[in-house]
C-alpha cells in the first residue's frame, strides 16, 4: 500500500512534506515507487502508456490540475477511479479572472489598447453593465463563483448546461441556440469531452448577436481558431480574450500574438496551490481508505 | 428666472427635454440666453472669463462632469452656489473601472500584455488576493462603491481621507504615511484641489511597499508624470494603470503611449449620462426654489 507523485518537482516536495504529517503510516514516493505493484494512488498531470500493468493495484488517479481532460480515461480498468482537482483556490482565482476578462470586455479595454499602440486619445461611451448580457457555458463551481462575482455590477447574468440547474438570479438554458442568441459576452468555462471539442465554432458565433465578445478559460481544443479571426474580421464578434489555445504553448508566428482585438493570457486564470491541492489529495484517500464517497471523482462516462 | 446650458450639444438636447418635461415653467437656453441677466441657474464644465458681471443674477453653477475642479471657485461672489454632479451612473461606472485596473494590476495584465507583443508564452504564478493590500485614497461616494466592489475578492481594504472615517471592512486612516507604508495597489480617486495637486510625486512612491502597482482615476495634475516614469524603471513601482494625464490628451509623442508597464485609457473611467444628470440639476433647482438643501453642493474652501 503506497503513494505514488510523479509531477512537477517544487510541488511534489510540498505534497510530501503534507502527507508525513497527515498520513504518517502510508508510504509516499516521489517519481517512482521500488514496488510498483504496492502503488494504490497515484497523483499525476500525465499517465505514462502501460501504466495499468506497472500498478496493478492502482485504486484511485488524482489529477494535480483542474481538468482531467489529458487521462485517456478509457485505458484504465473501469474499477480504478479518477478524481479531479477540487480545492477552493482554483474557483477564486478563476473568478478574478472572468470579472477581470469580462469588466475588460465590457469597457473596451482592446479597442483601449490598441489605441495606446497608436498613440490615440479617444474616448468612447459607456454601455451601461444593466444592457449587457453575460453567458457562462458549464455551470460548475468554476462558474457558480464566477457568476456570483459579477452579479454586484448589474450584468444580465445566464448560463448553458447540458442537465438543468437552477441559481438565484442567473437564467438557465439547456437549449444552446436559445442560450447563445441573446449573450453579448460569451464565457466558456466547459471540460473538455468529446461533445465540446471544437464546439466555439462559426456556427457557434453566428448564432450570437453581432459584435458580441468571447472569454475563453476552458480548454483550447474547444476553439476553432480559424472561425475565431474569421468573426473577429467580419465583425460578428467584437473582440476575444483568451487563457488557453491549441497548442499551448501557441507557437511563436502565430497570428493571434498580432490580434489586436484578442487578449491573451498563457494558462493562468487558475493554478492549483500545492498545500491546498495536496489537501485536497489527502482528503479524498481517507474517504477512499474509509469507504465513503470520493470528493471529486469523475464520472468516466461523461469525463468530469 | 431662467436656465442656460452651455456645453455639448448632442447633451444639451438631452437636457432640454428633460427640462421641457420636468420644469415646463422655466424658460431653459441652449449656448446663449438673450436676457443675461435673468439667468439664475448655469449649467457648464468651463465658466467664462467675465461669467460674474454677465450673469449678475447667477445663483447656481451646475457642473456637468463628476469633478469641480475646472472652476475657479474664487471668481464668483460667495453668494454663488457650485454644484457637481452626482448621479448613481458616475459611482457604477467608477466601480467597474477600479475593479478591473486592480484585477489587472492584481492578475499582471500589464507583464502579460507586455508578453504578448513579444510572442512570449510564460507563466507566472498567481497570488492569492488575500496577500494583498487595496488601499484607496480618498473615501467619497466613488471610493466607497469601489471598495465595496472589491471587497467579495478577499483583498485586504484601506482607505485615506483628509476627516475621520469608518467604514466596514476597511482600515481607514487620516495618517498618509501609515497608510502608504502597508498598501500594494494604491488607487487614486481624489478630487483636484490645492492640497492634492503634485500629490502623487517621488516621496509618495518611496513610502510604498517595494513592487506597489497604481490605479489613477483622480486628475492627471495629481500625478507627477516623471516620477511615475523614474519609479517604474527603478522597480519601486510595478505598474500602472491610469485614466488621467496631464495634460489631455496626451500628447502624441509623450513617453507613456509605449510604457509596457502603464496600461492608459482616455479619461473614461466615468462618463456623466446625459439624462441622468439632467436629472440631478432638475432635483438641484427644485430644491433650490424650494429653499432646502442643494444635493452636491460643494464647499468651496474644501473644493469639494
Amino acid at each position: 500500500m503506497a503513494v505514488l507523485y510523479t509531477s512537477e518537482a517544487a510541488r511534489g516536495a510540498v505534497f510530501a512534506g503534507r502527507f508525513a504529517a497527515a498520513l504518517p503510516d502510508q508510504p509516499f514516493f516521489l517519481n517512482t515507487a521500488p514496488h510498483p505493484e504496492e502503488v494504490n494512488y497515484l497523483i499525476t498531470w500525465t499517465v505514462p502508456e502501460g501504466a495499468g500493468a506497472l500498478y496493478p493495484n492502482l485504486k484511485l488517479i488524482f489529477s494535480v490540475g483542474a481538468g482531467v481532460d489529458q487521462f485517456n480515461l478509457e485505458a484504465f480498468p473501469p474499477h480504478v477511479g479518477v478524481v479531479r482537482m477540487l480545492e477552493p483556490g482554483i474557483a477564486e482565482q478563476m473568478k478574478e479572472y472572468v470579472t477581470l476578462a469580462v469588466l475588460g470586455l465590457h469597457r473596451d479595454l482592446p479597442r483601449y489598447m490598441a489605441q495606446k499602440a497608436g498613440h490615440l486619445w479617444k474616448m468612447h461611451k459607456n454601455a451601461p453593465a444593466g444592457s449587457r448580457t453575460v453567458g457562462v457555458m458549464g455551470l460548475g463551481q468554476l462558474s457558480k463563483a464566477s457568476l456570483e462575482a459579477l452579479r454586484p455590477f448589474g450584468f444580465k447574468l445566464r448560463g448553458w448546461s447540458r442537465s438543468p440547474q437552477t441559481i438565484d438570479g442567473v437564467e438557465t438554458f439547456t437549449d444552446l441556440a436559445a442560450f447563445l442568441s441573446g449573450t453579448d459576452i460569451l464565457v466558456c468555462l466547459l471540460p473538455l469531452t468529446a461533445e465540446t471539442e471544437g464546439l466555439i465554432n462559426t456556427d457557434l458565433f453566428a448564432r450570437l448577436p453581432e459584435g458580441a465578445a468571447l472569454v475563453h478559460a476552458g480548454r483550447g481544443k474547444q476553439l476553432d481558431h480559424a472561425a475565431l479571426a474569421a468573426a473577429l474580421s467580419s465583425g460578428q464578434l467584437s473582440a476575444a480574450w483568451l487563457d488557453v489555445t491549441d497548442p499551448e504553448p501557441l507557437p511563436a508566428d502565430h497570428a493571434f500574438w498580432e490580434h489586436p482585438q484578442i487578449v491573451l493570457t498563457p494558462h493562468v486564470a487558475s493554478q492549483t496551490r500545492a498545500e491546498d491541492g495536496a489537501d485536497h489529495v489527502i482528503a479524498g484517500i481517507r474517504a477512499h481508505l474509509a469507504g465513503k464517497p470520493v470528493p471529486g471523482l469523475v464520472d468516466k462516462r461523461k469525463g468530469y
